[in-house]
């Protein structure tokens, strides 16, 4: 039975109760909440309690209160760098209702594609986006399924930088001389909207009108990342328009931009948002800052009495470990100094997805299981940190948001199908298995920025997970040695075989050739591990030994293909432990 | 490059030219044809072709001239008994058009749902459907999906028959008195539009008018099949309507309502097309008859002067194996006293899947790759009819037709890991790849007729592929003893193996609960073939252990929850070999 007290408002605040109680007793389930966003919390709570069981599905009898620590737990997704068809949208936000988040912050501009149709501006569609854009109708579908499942839209339009689709229409914003084309590479390019320009403003007031009437959304996000003023400082006439406006720095440019901004944003009845760099003294206080750049940053905004949110930590993009996204606090140290008061500025975090690697196939795989750790963190109690029952869950929850419409199983399913061709594919999920995309954002630099927009995703690269539970369980079985040793052992055989049953592969796939010294290296860590084990059960260890392959363990760290090999950790800890 | 000569006629016809030739050299590819539908048919063959290679995704050097031994080569999918989305009907589409099929038949009504909009008679698709239909809009969007992959759309309405969904809001139609409800249950049902009640003309002008408008293509079917006629026998006043029209049998009251329905069909501009019952004396020689009775009453109305298209051994909800089905010729030995000219009255066949056991989650895996294999049959000469070489190229079809969109790989993974709960799922799947569903209609019979629209399926035989390759494989190896033996011997370890690594999964799955027995067989299965190959190997033939064994083999060939363990088959041959 769900309860619901009030119909809840016609458009979805971030001051939304969502809390709910759920009571599970023999004779029956019910959901109470004070708003429909409360009752959509406590079904999925209802849902995720669900497992089979022997005499049939079954629920564990509970009584829970609950209520989130945060009201904004978002998700944003990059639909520039990759477009991403409706289908790839909706099946998110069914995986973020799952999981309780509750904002969609939808990147729809950036230098690579303008992806909304603009009926006042139409040309940033028509001509920014290669047709790839979400119609008006597309737009409001979105919205009211999102709307749905208790989760608000927040569009944002990139600007002053990162904007250079739109100058493909409309050159005379910029602050050079056109034509400008639609980006093709990854980076921080020059290309930005003219500050000195009326006519930037007239145009912005239209756009941001439009938008503001589609987009139901309190908030509206400007972007306003990193700009680098290159053209500015080229540009005589704005270097003059600086010098009469008093100004010596481009930063001091940028904050005149933000403010015109917001005036007109708030004119349209919205509150601005917008990366760190928005925030320029002189803003209302209602303006919210996202915080790409640190906690320190968000900080010192809710010092100065902004409301903001955190995102540096949360990029999934990154390809960092779930349990490094775990530890990211929105009130973490540096938030320690404010007032309560100004702690509750603090209004949550987003996870962020960046797409240049990423496409409608991979996507799911990059967003999920990792969202669904920084869902928990922005949801739960500062004190529920417990990294190994975090990857318990996360196992079960990961197949939870398969049946939920998540593609992250299949897509690697199929992926990793068409690396092995017609051939054997098991072999190459073993050796994907045990490797992960490098870090950060050193696939573009190993490449030395070869990178296009068209470059196709389809190597193991882009099929490997960020996070190699493969690795990291083993990793955990020698904290437990010895009695995880036979574990361990068979594991270590299936590494040591594998390069024989995938070399034949690899033969034959242009795909796979690229990783073959990775599955030789993997043959040969495995080795090493084994000996390791021999040693450390046998009573034998040999720090000389040890160290002659801790040094051939750091050659296996380096990456190939932009893949590293995960299990050089659990190895290495073997070979320190038969020391 | 592609080279079209003609642009094609506005709608596709049965008489399109799908003759194309495709020329591969290292210099390029061509593809020419005379018609898009040929130039489209041309390109599906070179997808085929694509491979990895070691350098890259290349073909082989080709110059192929090709043309469709039969210019209808159909697929009807039953959206009645099981309701199936739009996604589902544009991935068939897809997969529909990497094989060449070329005519959707859209089964649209029968008694368990009304599936489309009607305007002119709109109580149909609100009362009939439980609100799962399509749209006009939808419908539309879907002849366009399909016009731009060659495939032709015909849609079916069931009548008078077959219609029970009609009389929920028309009771006044039926030959019984009201009030209807929508048939929740699988089988034949009594009841039936009334052939001597005007209003009924009235009526199917009015919907026939609407939906002749609606599909563009040239024929229009209106089923016909299954009428039991015992609502007109129990209806005095059709009876005195048969008696007052000189009519003595019940068939003659439905030849009767046929030729009514095939004037209006006519009138609305189309030709029509039903079950081989709708073929009565006195009918037009552009009536087009479907056969699911048999070769032998489609040669008939060959003879009579119809066109005619077979679906006799095309059934795929039958759960046949591949090699079945690929055995059936439309023109086969009851077509071989026809002339030439009567044999081309033989326009094709079509692949039929009844859904009374699909679902969205599960109809791909019923569709292909058996789907593929009818596909085969009705484009490729006759002569081609190797079933190795079949079965060698069907797994290479499959995963193209996985690539092409179809989910019948991605929902077995899935389906296996739900019947897992969060336990291992390789033992489930190790079972799961040696059974199949049993076979025709007997799920329905072993249920003693309990299953209903509402049922869920989500069982082991609904996961379960209709023919088990591996056991296909193995028997396969037999023949091919002793060079085999090794191989077969691993498999046979391994299916010996599985009960223990399955069972503690399956105590705690209400789902698998009804499964054991069939696991414990398949380990004493498995042992019984280890003894046998043994004997084989060893020289030692015993027929009186043969016969015992073979004994205990044919009890565990009874159906366990509507399961049959294929490899009985494989091991039944080993036993023999050591008679």
């Amino acid at each position: 039975m769900v309860q619901c007290n009030s119909a809840g408002g016609a458009i979805q605040t971030v001051r939304e109760n969502e809390s709910y109680s759920l009571s599970v007793t023999p004779r029956g389930a019910r959901v109470h909440a004070v708003t429909p966003a409360g009752a959509l919390r406590g079904l999925a709570t209802f849902a995720q309690l669900v497992e089979l069981g022997p005499e049939g599905y079954r629920l564990p009898a509970v009584e829970i209160e609950d209520t989130p620590r945060f009201p904004w737990r978002g998700l944003m997704l990059d639909v520039s760098r990759h477009w991403m068809p409706i289908a790839v949208v909706k099946r998110t936000l069914d995986a973020m209702a799952a999981v309780k988040l509750n904002v969609f912050h939808w990147h729809l501009s950036d230098d690579q594609g303008f992806r909304v149709e603009s009926s006042s501006r139409p040309k940033l569609h028509e001509m920014g986006s290669d047709g790839h854009y979400y119609t008006h109708d597309e737009v409001r579908e979105i919205i009211a399924y999102a709307r749905d499942r208790g989760i608000r839209v927040v569009p944002e339009f990139d600007m002053p930088g990162h904007a250079t689709s739109w100058l493909v229409g409309y050159p005379e914003l910029g602050s050079a001389p056109g034509p400008f084309q639609i980006e093709r590479k990854w980076g921080i390019f020059n290309p930005c909207l003219d500050p000195g320009n009326e006519e930037v403003y007239r145009f912005l007031d239209g756009l941001i009108g439009e938008m503001a009437a589609l987009f139901p959304d309190e908030y509206f996000h400007v972007g306003g990342d990193e700009v680098n003023g290159e053209q500015w400082k080229a540009n005589a006439r704005i270097q003059e328009f600086m010098r009469s406006h008093g100004m010596k720095q481009e930063h001091e440019l940028q904050a005149y931009f933000s403010k015109r901004v917001q005036e007109i944003v708030a004119r349209h009845g919205k509150k601005m948002m917008g990366w760190d760099e928005i925030l320029q003294p002189g803003l209302p206080r209602d303006v919210a800052v996202q915080s790409w750049r640190g906690q320190k940053s968000l900080a010192e905004a809710a010092r100065q009495g902004y409301s903001g949110i955190l995102s540096s930590g949360y990029y999934l993009d990154l390809m960092y470990h779930s349990s490094e996204h775990y530890a990211v606090d929105p009130l973490g140290k540096e938030a320690a100094s404010l007032t309560p008061e100004e702690q509750k500025l603090i209004l949550g975090g987003e996870a962020c997805e960046w797409a240049e690697f990423a496409t409608p196939e991979n996507i799911d795989a990059r967003l999920w299981p990792r969202g669904a750790v920084v869902a928990e963190r922005l949801w739960s109690p500062q004190s529920v940190r417990d990294v190994a029952d975090m990857y318990r869950r996360l196992e079960a929850v990961s197949r939870k948001l398969d049946f939920a419409g998540a593609d992250h199983l299949a897509s690697y399913r199929r992926m990793t199908q068409r690396l092995a061709g017609v051939r054997d594919v098991e072999p190459v999920r073993v050796l994907a298995g045990v490797v992960e995309p490098v870090k950060k954002y050193s696939r573009n630099r190993i490449q030395k920025g070869s990178y296009t927009s068209f470059t196709p995703l389809n190597r193991m690269v882009d099929v490997a997970r960020p996070e190699s539970i493969e690795a990291i369980q083993v990793s955990r079985m020698v904290e437990r040695l010895p009695l995880t040793a036979g574990e361990i052992r068979r594991r270590l055989l299936i590494w040591r075989d594998n390069d024989a049953r995938l070399q034949p592969v690899i033969q034959q796939s242009a795909l796979l050739a690229e990783v073959a010294p990775l599955s030789r290296d993997l043959a040969s860590i495995a080795t090493t591990g084994l000996e390791a084990l021999d040693r450390i059960q046998a009573g034998q260890h040999d720090p000389g030994w040890a160290s002659r392959q801790e040094k051939s363990l750091d050659a296996a760290s380096q990456q190939h293909a932009e893949l590293l090999l995960s299990v050089v950790d659990p190895v290495r800890r073997l070979v320190r432990l038969a020391k």
